[in-house]
Protein backbone atom coordinates (compact mmCIF):
# COMPACT_ATOMS: atom_id res chain seq x y z
CA UNK A 1 0.00 0.00 0.00
CA UNK A 2 1.18 3.43 -1.11
CA UNK A 3 1.70 6.64 1.42
CA UNK A 4 -1.52 8.17 1.10
CA UNK A 5 -0.73 12.42 0.49
CA UNK A 6 -3.63 14.57 0.75
CA UNK A 7 -2.58 14.87 -3.40
CA UNK A 8 -3.48 11.42 -3.75
CA UNK A 9 -1.12 8.75 -4.30
CA UNK A 10 1.88 9.89 -5.15
CA UNK A 11 4.26 8.21 -3.03
CA UNK A 12 5.09 5.02 -4.28
CA UNK A 13 7.40 3.92 -1.00
CA UNK A 14 6.10 1.67 1.18
CA UNK A 15 6.18 3.45 4.20
CA UNK A 16 4.55 1.74 7.21
CA UNK A 17 4.95 3.13 11.63
CA UNK A 18 3.10 0.37 13.01
CA UNK A 19 4.54 -2.58 15.30
CA UNK A 20 3.76 -4.62 17.72
CA UNK A 21 1.96 -3.28 21.04
CA UNK A 22 4.81 -1.30 23.06
CA UNK A 23 5.04 0.34 26.58
CA UNK A 24 3.65 3.82 26.80
CA UNK A 25 6.46 6.97 26.77
CA UNK A 26 4.96 9.98 25.66
CA UNK A 27 6.76 11.71 23.09
CA UNK A 28 6.47 15.38 23.36
CA UNK A 29 6.45 18.07 21.02
CA UNK A 30 4.51 15.75 18.10
CA UNK A 31 7.06 13.66 16.00
CA UNK A 32 4.39 14.64 13.00
CA UNK A 33 6.61 12.57 10.20
CA UNK A 34 6.22 9.35 12.69
CA UNK A 35 2.43 9.50 12.89
CA UNK A 36 1.88 10.04 8.96
CA UNK A 37 4.17 7.00 8.72
CA UNK A 38 1.74 5.25 11.45
CA UNK A 39 -1.46 6.36 9.37
CA UNK A 40 0.23 6.06 5.76
CA UNK A 41 -0.92 10.14 5.20
CA UNK A 42 0.60 13.01 4.70
CA UNK A 43 -0.83 16.04 5.82
CA UNK A 44 -1.18 19.14 4.27
CA UNK A 45 -2.31 20.94 7.45
CA UNK A 46 0.21 19.40 10.30
CA UNK A 47 -1.68 22.20 12.86
CA UNK A 48 -4.86 19.29 12.55
CA UNK A 49 -2.55 16.40 13.79
CA UNK A 50 -1.25 18.19 16.40
CA UNK A 51 -4.36 19.67 17.68
CA UNK A 52 -5.16 15.66 17.63
CA UNK A 53 -2.37 14.24 19.49
CA UNK A 54 -2.87 17.55 22.23
CA UNK A 55 -4.88 16.24 25.38
CA UNK A 56 -7.00 18.66 26.99
CA UNK A 57 -4.47 18.31 30.45
CA UNK A 58 -0.99 19.82 28.30
CA UNK A 59 -1.39 23.26 27.98
CA UNK A 60 -4.62 25.27 28.05
CA UNK A 61 -3.02 27.30 25.70
CA UNK A 62 -3.10 24.76 22.90
CA UNK A 63 -6.30 23.99 21.32
CA UNK A 64 -6.84 20.41 22.51
CA UNK A 65 -8.29 17.64 20.48
CA UNK A 66 -11.66 17.17 22.16
CA UNK A 67 -13.85 19.14 19.01
CA UNK A 68 -11.73 17.10 16.51
CA UNK A 69 -12.71 13.98 18.59
CA UNK A 70 -16.49 15.38 18.56
CA UNK A 71 -15.92 15.57 14.60
CA UNK A 72 -14.05 12.26 14.42
CA UNK A 73 -16.59 10.46 15.89
CA UNK A 74 -19.31 11.11 13.13
CA UNK A 75 -17.33 10.85 10.43
CA UNK A 76 -15.95 6.90 11.82
CA UNK A 77 -19.45 6.29 12.48
CA UNK A 78 -20.74 7.47 8.71
CA UNK A 79 -17.92 5.61 6.86
CA UNK A 80 -18.21 2.74 7.97
CA UNK A 81 -21.71 2.68 8.31
CA UNK A 82 -21.32 3.33 4.62
CA UNK A 83 -19.13 -0.02 4.34
CA UNK A 84 -21.62 -2.35 5.86
CA UNK A 85 -24.38 -0.89 4.22
CA UNK A 86 -22.47 -1.75 0.69
CA UNK A 87 -20.96 -4.99 1.86
CA UNK A 88 -24.05 -6.00 3.33
CA UNK A 89 -26.79 -5.36 1.16
CA UNK A 90 -29.27 -7.92 2.58
CA UNK A 91 -28.73 -6.86 6.38
CA UNK A 92 -31.64 -5.51 8.44
CA UNK A 93 -30.82 -2.30 9.72
CA UNK A 94 -30.71 -3.63 13.07
CA UNK A 95 -27.65 -6.39 12.13
CA UNK A 96 -26.26 -3.32 10.49
CA UNK A 97 -26.94 -1.32 14.04
CA UNK A 98 -25.04 -4.43 15.83
CA UNK A 99 -21.99 -4.40 13.35
CA UNK A 100 -21.71 -1.13 13.75
CA UNK A 101 -21.62 -0.60 17.95
CA UNK A 102 -18.98 -3.31 18.02
CA UNK A 103 -16.36 -1.78 15.52
CA UNK A 104 -16.87 1.64 16.48
CA UNK A 105 -16.91 1.20 20.44
CA UNK A 106 -14.47 2.38 22.88
CA UNK A 107 -12.43 -0.91 23.77
CA UNK A 108 -12.25 -1.79 19.94
CA UNK A 109 -10.98 1.73 18.91
CA UNK A 110 -8.65 1.89 22.35
CA UNK A 111 -6.44 -1.44 20.83
CA UNK A 112 -6.46 0.36 17.88
CA UNK A 113 -4.54 3.17 19.15
CA UNK A 114 -2.06 0.71 21.27
CA UNK A 115 -1.32 -1.69 18.28
CA UNK A 116 -0.46 1.07 16.67
CA UNK A 117 1.44 3.03 19.45
CA UNK A 118 -0.68 6.13 18.11
CA UNK A 119 -0.48 6.85 22.24
CA UNK A 120 2.87 7.08 22.47
CA UNK A 121 2.27 10.93 20.68
CA UNK A 122 -0.39 12.01 22.82
CA UNK A 123 1.05 15.21 24.50
CA UNK A 124 -0.71 15.45 27.73
CA UNK A 125 0.32 15.78 31.26
CA UNK A 126 -2.21 13.23 32.84
CA UNK A 127 -0.55 12.09 36.38
CA UNK A 128 -2.24 8.55 35.72
CA UNK A 129 -1.39 8.09 31.99
CA UNK A 130 1.24 5.69 32.01
CA UNK A 131 -0.53 3.39 34.61
CA UNK A 132 -3.73 3.29 33.24
CA UNK A 133 -2.52 2.53 29.69
CA UNK A 134 0.40 0.32 30.57
CA UNK A 135 -2.57 -1.73 32.31
CA UNK A 136 -4.68 -1.88 29.29
CA UNK A 137 -1.42 -2.43 27.17
CA UNK A 138 -0.40 -5.47 29.76
CA UNK A 139 -4.31 -6.76 28.66
CA UNK A 140 -4.52 -6.43 25.51
CA UNK A 141 -1.15 -8.30 24.75
CA UNK A 142 -2.38 -11.44 27.24
CA UNK A 143 -4.34 -11.89 23.23
CA UNK A 144 -4.05 -9.09 20.74
CA UNK A 145 -5.73 -11.19 18.33
CA UNK A 146 -9.18 -10.57 20.40
CA UNK A 147 -11.20 -8.18 19.08
CA UNK A 148 -13.53 -7.49 22.35
CA UNK A 149 -13.35 -8.52 26.60
CA UNK A 150 -16.93 -7.43 26.67
CA UNK A 151 -16.57 -5.20 29.42
CA UNK A 152 -13.76 -7.29 31.48
CA UNK A 153 -10.84 -4.67 31.44
CA UNK A 154 -10.71 -1.52 32.07
CA UNK A 155 -10.52 1.09 28.93
CA UNK A 156 -8.92 4.60 29.32
CA UNK A 157 -11.13 6.44 27.22
CA UNK A 158 -8.06 8.58 25.91
CA UNK A 159 -7.02 5.73 23.67
CA UNK A 160 -9.93 5.82 22.11
CA UNK A 161 -10.11 9.60 21.85
CA UNK A 162 -6.70 9.51 20.11
CA UNK A 163 -8.59 7.49 17.01
CA UNK A 164 -11.58 9.66 16.76
CA UNK A 165 -9.57 12.85 17.23
CA UNK A 166 -7.50 11.88 14.50
CA UNK A 167 -9.78 10.76 12.03
CA UNK A 168 -11.72 14.00 12.46
CA UNK A 169 -8.13 15.97 11.56
CA UNK A 170 -7.80 13.84 8.54
CA UNK A 171 -11.31 14.66 7.46
CA UNK A 172 -10.39 18.13 7.96
CA UNK A 173 -7.36 17.70 5.63
CA UNK A 174 -8.87 15.89 2.68
CA UNK A 175 -12.27 16.48 2.90
CA UNK A 176 -13.10 13.23 1.75
CA UNK A 177 -14.95 10.27 3.65
CA UNK A 178 -13.42 7.74 0.76
CA UNK A 179 -10.21 9.05 1.76
CA UNK A 180 -10.76 8.75 5.37
CA UNK A 181 -11.68 5.24 4.37
CA UNK A 182 -8.76 4.12 2.88
CA UNK A 183 -6.63 5.21 5.90
CA UNK A 184 -8.17 4.33 8.62
CA UNK A 185 -9.50 0.75 7.20
CA UNK A 186 -5.72 -0.52 7.56
CA UNK A 187 -5.98 0.68 10.99
CA UNK A 188 -8.93 -0.75 12.21
CA UNK A 189 -8.60 -4.41 11.18
CA UNK A 190 -9.20 -6.50 12.37
CA UNK A 191 -12.58 -5.17 11.38
CA UNK A 192 -15.10 -7.50 13.40
CA UNK A 193 -17.64 -8.68 10.10
CA UNK A 194 -21.43 -10.43 10.74
CA UNK A 195 -19.13 -14.20 10.85
CA UNK A 196 -17.01 -12.58 14.05
CA UNK A 197 -19.07 -10.81 15.44
CA UNK A 198 -20.03 -11.73 19.14
CA UNK A 199 -23.03 -11.54 21.00
CA UNK A 200 -22.52 -9.98 24.53
CA UNK A 201 -22.11 -12.77 26.77
CA UNK A 202 -25.21 -11.88 28.94
CA UNK A 203 -27.33 -11.40 25.96
CA UNK A 204 -26.48 -15.13 24.66
CA UNK A 205 -27.23 -16.29 28.39
CA UNK A 206 -30.32 -14.95 28.13
CA UNK A 207 -31.82 -15.62 24.70
CA UNK A 208 -30.89 -19.31 25.43
CA UNK A 209 -32.74 -19.25 28.44
CA UNK A 210 -35.68 -17.93 27.08
CA UNK A 211 -35.55 -20.52 24.44
CA UNK A 212 -35.64 -23.48 27.09
CA UNK A 213 -37.86 -21.37 29.05
CA UNK A 214 -35.67 -21.07 32.22
CA UNK A 215 -35.66 -18.34 34.49
CA UNK A 216 -32.02 -16.81 35.13
CA UNK A 217 -30.54 -16.02 38.26
CA UNK A 218 -27.94 -14.25 38.53
CA UNK A 219 -26.00 -13.96 41.81
CA UNK A 220 -22.07 -12.16 42.82
CA UNK A 221 -20.16 -15.15 44.41
CA UNK A 222 -16.71 -13.53 42.86
CA UNK A 223 -15.37 -13.02 46.19
CA UNK A 224 -15.69 -16.91 47.03
CA UNK A 225 -15.67 -18.70 43.58
CA UNK A 226 -14.66 -16.66 41.33
CA UNK A 227 -17.37 -17.43 39.34
CA UNK A 228 -20.57 -14.65 39.27
CA UNK A 229 -23.68 -16.55 37.34
CA UNK A 230 -25.68 -19.70 38.32
CA UNK A 231 -28.11 -20.77 36.47
CA UNK A 232 -31.60 -22.62 37.41
CA UNK B 1 -30.83 27.95 -6.90
CA UNK B 2 -30.15 25.75 -10.11
CA UNK B 3 -31.07 22.13 -10.31
CA UNK B 4 -28.68 19.95 -9.01
CA UNK B 5 -28.04 16.96 -11.32
CA UNK B 6 -25.93 13.84 -10.18
CA UNK B 7 -23.63 15.57 -12.70
CA UNK B 8 -23.49 18.94 -10.85
CA UNK B 9 -25.54 22.65 -11.31
CA UNK B 10 -25.36 22.03 -15.15
CA UNK B 11 -29.52 22.93 -15.37
CA UNK B 12 -29.86 26.80 -14.82
CA UNK B 13 -33.72 26.34 -14.63
CA UNK B 14 -35.04 27.83 -11.27
CA UNK B 15 -37.11 24.68 -10.10
CA UNK B 16 -38.85 23.88 -7.00
CA UNK B 17 -41.67 22.15 -6.18
CA UNK B 18 -42.12 22.95 -2.48
CA UNK B 19 -45.06 25.05 -1.50
CA UNK B 20 -47.44 25.49 1.59
CA UNK B 21 -48.25 22.87 4.22
CA UNK B 22 -50.81 20.60 2.83
CA UNK B 23 -53.17 17.63 3.42
CA UNK B 24 -52.18 14.13 3.41
CA UNK B 25 -52.94 12.11 0.35
CA UNK B 26 -50.08 9.67 -0.97
CA UNK B 27 -49.29 9.58 -4.48
CA UNK B 28 -49.04 6.36 -6.03
CA UNK B 29 -47.13 4.84 -8.00
CA UNK B 30 -43.42 7.38 -7.45
CA UNK B 31 -43.88 10.79 -9.12
CA UNK B 32 -40.22 10.71 -9.29
CA UNK B 33 -39.95 13.79 -11.57
CA UNK B 34 -42.46 15.77 -8.55
CA UNK B 35 -40.16 14.59 -6.03
CA UNK B 36 -37.26 15.51 -7.97
CA UNK B 37 -38.54 18.92 -8.13
CA UNK B 38 -38.84 19.30 -4.69
CA UNK B 39 -35.23 18.71 -4.17
CA UNK B 40 -33.79 20.28 -6.77
CA UNK B 41 -31.73 17.11 -7.52
CA UNK B 42 -31.83 15.05 -10.46
CA UNK B 43 -31.38 11.00 -9.85
CA UNK B 44 -29.01 9.10 -11.68
CA UNK B 45 -30.32 6.23 -9.72
CA UNK B 46 -33.98 6.74 -9.91
CA UNK B 47 -35.06 3.44 -8.34
CA UNK B 48 -32.62 4.66 -5.09
CA UNK B 49 -35.27 7.41 -4.59
CA UNK B 50 -38.39 4.75 -5.43
CA UNK B 51 -37.16 2.82 -2.23
CA UNK B 52 -36.99 5.66 -0.34
CA UNK B 53 -40.46 6.45 -0.59
CA UNK B 54 -41.62 2.61 -0.12
CA UNK B 55 -43.02 2.29 3.20
CA UNK B 56 -42.79 -1.28 5.10
CA UNK B 57 -46.33 -2.08 4.43
CA UNK B 58 -46.62 -0.88 1.15
CA UNK B 59 -45.33 -4.68 -0.58
CA UNK B 60 -43.56 -7.17 0.71
CA UNK B 61 -41.68 -7.34 -2.79
CA UNK B 62 -41.02 -3.96 -2.60
CA UNK B 63 -37.46 -3.23 -1.31
CA UNK B 64 -38.35 -0.46 1.69
CA UNK B 65 -36.85 2.36 2.73
CA UNK B 66 -35.47 0.98 6.29
CA UNK B 67 -32.07 0.50 4.65
CA UNK B 68 -31.79 4.20 2.97
CA UNK B 69 -33.37 5.43 6.07
CA UNK B 70 -30.54 3.67 8.40
CA UNK B 71 -28.06 5.38 6.05
CA UNK B 72 -29.51 8.46 5.70
CA UNK B 73 -29.65 8.92 9.79
CA UNK B 74 -25.52 8.64 9.66
CA UNK B 75 -25.32 11.08 6.61
CA UNK B 76 -27.23 13.53 8.32
CA UNK B 77 -25.58 13.32 11.21
CA UNK B 78 -22.14 13.69 9.90
CA UNK B 79 -22.92 16.43 7.28
CA UNK B 80 -24.69 18.60 9.87
CA UNK B 81 -21.81 18.09 12.44
CA UNK B 82 -19.76 19.08 9.53
CA UNK B 83 -21.58 22.23 9.14
CA UNK B 84 -21.59 23.09 13.03
CA UNK B 85 -17.73 22.27 13.41
CA UNK B 86 -16.91 24.96 10.82
CA UNK B 87 -19.51 27.31 11.55
CA UNK B 88 -18.88 27.73 15.01
CA UNK B 89 -15.00 27.58 15.58
CA UNK B 90 -14.96 28.16 19.40
CA UNK B 91 -17.85 26.35 20.47
CA UNK B 92 -17.35 22.92 22.84
CA UNK B 93 -18.39 19.60 21.66
CA UNK B 94 -21.32 19.75 23.91
CA UNK B 95 -22.50 23.14 23.07
CA UNK B 96 -22.19 21.33 19.08
CA UNK B 97 -24.30 18.22 20.54
CA UNK B 98 -26.99 19.90 21.48
CA UNK B 99 -27.06 21.84 18.16
CA UNK B 100 -26.51 18.53 16.03
CA UNK B 101 -29.65 17.02 18.27
CA UNK B 102 -31.93 19.86 18.06
CA UNK B 103 -31.55 19.82 14.08
CA UNK B 104 -31.93 16.38 13.75
CA UNK B 105 -34.68 15.27 16.17
CA UNK B 106 -37.97 13.46 15.01
CA UNK B 107 -40.24 16.35 15.49
CA UNK B 108 -37.95 18.92 13.12
CA UNK B 109 -37.43 15.92 10.36
CA UNK B 110 -40.96 15.36 10.60
CA UNK B 111 -41.41 19.31 9.92
CA UNK B 112 -39.39 19.22 7.21
CA UNK B 113 -40.90 16.02 5.21
CA UNK B 114 -44.71 18.16 5.67
CA UNK B 115 -43.31 22.03 4.42
CA UNK B 116 -41.83 20.48 1.39
CA UNK B 117 -44.94 18.05 1.07
CA UNK B 118 -42.77 14.48 0.78
CA UNK B 119 -45.40 12.48 3.09
CA UNK B 120 -47.37 12.90 -0.34
CA UNK B 121 -45.06 10.74 -2.30
CA UNK B 122 -44.83 7.81 0.50
CA UNK B 123 -46.30 4.74 -1.33
CA UNK B 124 -47.63 2.65 1.50
CA UNK B 125 -50.66 0.88 3.33
CA UNK B 126 -50.28 2.14 6.47
CA UNK B 127 -54.46 2.30 7.71
CA UNK B 128 -53.57 5.23 10.15
CA UNK B 129 -51.33 7.28 7.57
CA UNK B 130 -54.22 10.13 6.90
CA UNK B 131 -55.10 10.24 10.15
CA UNK B 132 -51.81 10.74 11.52
CA UNK B 133 -50.59 12.98 9.04
CA UNK B 134 -53.17 15.31 8.85
CA UNK B 135 -53.51 15.54 12.92
CA UNK B 136 -49.61 16.23 12.63
CA UNK B 137 -49.93 18.69 10.01
CA UNK B 138 -53.12 20.71 11.18
CA UNK B 139 -50.88 21.37 14.49
CA UNK B 140 -47.62 22.43 12.46
CA UNK B 141 -50.34 24.59 10.81
CA UNK B 142 -50.90 26.56 13.58
CA UNK B 143 -47.43 28.03 13.93
CA UNK B 144 -45.13 26.72 10.82
CA UNK B 145 -42.44 29.15 11.66
CA UNK B 146 -41.96 27.09 15.66
CA UNK B 147 -39.04 24.67 15.35
CA UNK B 148 -40.37 22.67 17.74
CA UNK B 149 -42.85 21.76 20.39
CA UNK B 150 -41.00 19.92 23.06
CA UNK B 151 -42.82 17.26 23.03
CA UNK B 152 -46.56 18.72 22.90
CA UNK B 153 -46.92 16.90 19.84
CA UNK B 154 -47.49 13.57 18.54
CA UNK B 155 -44.73 13.31 15.78
CA UNK B 156 -45.72 10.11 13.37
CA UNK B 157 -41.55 8.50 13.25
CA UNK B 158 -42.56 7.74 9.49
CA UNK B 159 -42.71 11.22 8.57
CA UNK B 160 -38.77 11.75 9.66
CA UNK B 161 -37.84 8.89 8.25
CA UNK B 162 -39.05 10.43 4.73
CA UNK B 163 -36.22 12.73 5.28
CA UNK B 164 -33.73 9.85 6.24
CA UNK B 165 -33.95 7.92 3.23
CA UNK B 166 -34.27 10.81 0.94
CA UNK B 167 -30.15 11.37 2.30
CA UNK B 168 -29.55 7.80 1.82
CA UNK B 169 -30.60 7.81 -1.69
CA UNK B 170 -29.30 11.33 -2.08
CA UNK B 171 -25.63 9.74 -1.06
CA UNK B 172 -25.99 6.37 -2.50
CA UNK B 173 -26.36 8.70 -6.04
CA UNK B 174 -23.88 10.99 -5.47
CA UNK B 175 -21.51 9.23 -3.28
CA UNK B 176 -20.85 12.81 -1.97
CA UNK B 177 -21.33 14.31 1.31
CA UNK B 178 -21.30 17.66 -0.02
CA UNK B 179 -23.55 17.46 -2.74
CA UNK B 180 -25.92 15.69 -0.25
CA UNK B 181 -25.75 19.20 2.42
CA UNK B 182 -26.02 21.44 -0.71
CA UNK B 183 -29.00 19.35 -1.38
CA UNK B 184 -30.53 18.88 2.09
CA UNK B 185 -29.19 22.67 3.50
CA UNK B 186 -32.30 24.50 1.49
CA UNK B 187 -34.83 21.57 3.46
CA UNK B 188 -34.32 21.56 6.60
CA UNK B 189 -34.47 25.71 7.04
CA UNK B 190 -34.77 26.97 9.33
CA UNK B 191 -32.08 25.09 10.76
CA UNK B 192 -31.66 25.85 13.99
CA UNK B 193 -28.81 27.84 15.42
CA UNK B 194 -27.01 28.74 18.13
CA UNK B 195 -28.85 31.42 18.92
CA UNK B 196 -32.07 29.81 18.17
CA UNK B 197 -31.34 26.94 19.88
CA UNK B 198 -33.83 26.58 22.94
CA UNK B 199 -33.59 24.74 26.06
CA UNK B 200 -36.27 21.85 26.89
CA UNK B 201 -38.56 24.52 29.19
CA UNK B 202 -37.82 21.62 31.66
CA UNK B 203 -34.48 21.84 31.73
CA UNK B 204 -34.56 25.74 32.09
CA UNK B 205 -37.29 25.48 34.93
CA UNK B 206 -34.62 23.22 36.97
CA UNK B 207 -31.73 25.08 36.28
CA UNK B 208 -33.69 28.50 37.36
CA UNK B 209 -35.01 26.71 40.08
CA UNK B 210 -31.14 25.48 41.56
CA UNK B 211 -30.40 29.05 40.47
CA UNK B 212 -32.88 30.51 43.48
CA UNK B 213 -32.29 27.28 45.91
CA UNK B 214 -35.97 26.71 45.09
CA UNK B 215 -37.36 23.49 45.27
CA UNK B 216 -39.55 22.60 42.40
CA UNK B 217 -42.68 20.33 42.97
CA UNK B 218 -44.44 18.98 40.00
CA UNK B 219 -48.21 18.22 40.02
CA UNK B 220 -50.43 16.88 37.43
CA UNK B 221 -53.29 19.38 37.63
CA UNK B 222 -54.12 19.03 33.90
CA UNK B 223 -57.66 17.34 34.28
CA UNK B 224 -58.82 20.53 36.65
CA UNK B 225 -57.09 23.83 35.30
CA UNK B 226 -55.00 22.52 32.08
CA UNK B 227 -51.76 23.41 33.89
CA UNK B 228 -48.98 21.33 34.78
CA UNK B 229 -46.78 22.60 36.88
CA UNK B 230 -46.65 24.36 40.24
CA UNK B 231 -43.77 26.11 41.42
CA UNK B 232 -42.95 26.00 45.19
Amino acid sequence: MNLVSFEGNKDNTKINGSGPVTSAEPVQPLDIECVEKILNYRFKNKSLLVQAFTDPSYDEKCVSYERLEFLGDTILSMVITNEFYNLYPKESPGSLTNLRAANVDTEKLARVAVKHNLHRYLRHKKPLFDDQVLEFVKAVKKDPTLPHSHGLLTVPKFLADIVESTIGALFMDCNSTDTVWKVVKPLLEPIIHLDKLEKHPMTELNEKCQKKKLTLTTKDTWEETKNFFFLY
